[in-house]
């Protein structure tokens, strides 16, 4: 097959083999496996967890609920803070699927438990320190009003508390992930125990790539929702949760101009294709790594350079001088990109390295 | 109309406002005015052109070229270094329509003239110190030997120099702006001189959007392909381009959560509706300026506040306390976006204030 525009390839050796390492660990740690599902955003992508035993998904968003109950998922968590204003949705989706969904107000508990006819479970969305959204863990005031208020609503069922760690990104080694995530789970077993009484069975569910990669004791959790681990990306290798290697997508890029005088090479690959997520190396942002492209494959062994600058259809590529001479106008090129979700979200659509086209929500 | 999810808004009565100033002023400098088809990449939008005399559009990639060409545009430049691997699409277009292609380099040109059996039209791409792409405008040797290439290639008719001022978006006053726009003027302008002796037709074709916004004075220059001007953006407002009344777009977005202590408002909508650039005002990040959204319409005079972090799904505004008690969970906020054509890009469909759907490519 020859490419000839920007196209975001998969490898589903390399996603298969990142979603095995996942669902084992899962296992191995006796906790439930809820995938975040809002990577892919894929139908097909989402069927390749079957093999591994996955039944129960995470998603962001209700219309991408909808979109993978449509396609024979029957227990769904949407890990976004509820829309009141999508009750219409919910409901209906509640009446179809175990439906989960994540709250962090009494406003509302109160608008949905009058809107919805069909149960739905609850989780507290709750902040352990990323300090984006949620209750805050020891904030056992709020908590306890919550759940005293859920006890009386007769369709949310509340199931437990729910957190995404997010301030793994900004770490800069394991040690300081692997602090969060104790912290974490410190925090939301006290919170658990303080509960216990008024509410013996809190499920506690624990999310985010980096601490679920770069960690296997999930002592505590009843579930783990990491997502970006099945395709990984440069954000990720950069943090320490993956090797190059394991990333399982690359977009590849037409080579359109090259300027000797400065060692950059321009591709066809820019904003409306990656998004403008980076990463800094040494005070430098980059915003993908370039590799050698062989057909629909790629080696990390062989890297060209790394994209340094994004407008909205082109990226600016530094390379070293005995690199730049090998790369010629019409050559194709592979970006693993720093972020794969969002790079995913642009392109709607994947050809896998065997050849074959993908579709997505 | 009811809104309950991330929407984008458009305000036709402000776009073609902003349309009819950009024609007016191209008018009455006697300059062809070929707008910038990528802001929108909508037909329906393109069709509000029409009204304003414009025949001729900039598109920013073959496939815009041909989405536009189907819906009955004749006269179109692709402004992006031509791409070698898309011959065969290019070839087929320039068959149809009158194609203008953007070239920088030999190894494009002989690629191009042995594979295309259709006439283009050629610029070459100049750089005027945004250092981007293109070559360098001052390169006249260059210069010489591609003009010297194309007046033996059959198909491949030379028409002049096109250059993206891009640097002017670097700028912190109107008046670098001009100072950018009257360097690459007299840039160009002597390199036509220098060149006008083999060929006296050249065509000097200018872009961008703070140069053609903040003044008039196009002379010398036979065409101009501003874009963003259709819709303005947040960015603009900033650079002194427009008044953020002129900002034709807004995201409306449901308010989700809110956090008293820290007087965030959380909203859902994310990089997968905004894309992630942002401004910077007085050292932080901006993602989007909060207004108040009464039905589909909002009045600039009530600002919120900001969007100050943005994750997949989520974003994070800021705002004054006594805007914080007015706000309520189930309202939904309009937001004018940083870049309107990243977010459009991403949105890939507007409703009008009137409360009609429009389609994207």
């Amino acid at each position: 097959m020859m490419l000839t525009q920007p196209t975001l390839l998969l490898d589903k050796a390399k996603c298969l083999a990142n979603i095995e390492r996942m669902a084992t660990k899962a296992k191995n740690a006796n906790v439930l496996f809820r995938p975040h599902f809002k990577t892919h955003q894929s139908a097909e992508v989402g069927s390749w967890f079957r093999d591994y035993e996955v039944e129960c998904i995470t998603v962001s968003s209700v219309k991408m609920a909808v979109y993978f109950a449509n396609n024979g998922w029957t227990d769904i968590t949407i890990a976004f803070p509820a829309n009141i204003l999508e009750w219409s949705t919910i409901n209906k989706l509640a009446g179809r699927i175990n439906l989960n969904i994540v709250v962090e107000s009494i406003e509302t508990i109160q608008a949905l438990e009058k809107q919805l006819s069909n149960p739905v479970g609850i989780y507290i969305k709750t902040d352990t320190g990323y300090g984006r959204t949620g209750v805050n863990a020891e904030n056992y005031e709020t908590m306890q009003m919550l759940l005293s208020k859920l006890k009386t609503c007769k369709n949310l069922i509340f199931i437990g508390f729910l957190c995404h760690a997010g301030h793994t990104y900004n770490t800069i080694s394991n040690d300081e992930v692997g602090q969060i995530m104790e912290s974490s789970r410190q925090q939301l077993l006290a919170l658990k125990t303080f509960m216990a009484n008024d509410f013996p069975l809190i499920q506690l569910s624990y999310g985010d790539t980096p601490s679920c990669s770069q960690f296997d004791n999930f002592e505590g959790f009843d579930e783990i929702r990491p997502g970006n681990f099945a395709f990984y990306d440069n954000m990720q290798a950069h943090l320490g949760s993956c090797h190059l290697n394991d990333i399982a997508v690359a977009m590849a890029c037409p080579v359109v101009a090259k300027h000797a005088e400065r060692l950059e090479i321009i591709i066809h690959g820019g904003a409306v294709h990656f998004s403008k997520d980076q990463i800094s190396i040494n005070g430098k942002p980059q915003f993908g790594t370039v590799i050698k492209l062989d057909g629909l494959n790629w080696d990390t062994n062989h890297k060209i350079g790394h994209i340094a600058k994004l407008s909205q259809e082109h990226g600016i590529i530094k390379v070293p001088t005995d690199q730049f001479e090998q790369i010629n106008i019409g050559d194709m090129l592979a970006i693993l990109p720093v972020h794969s979700c969002l790079t995913s979200n642009l392109m709607g659509e994947y050809l896998t390295t065997e050849g074959k086209r993908i579709s997505m929500l």
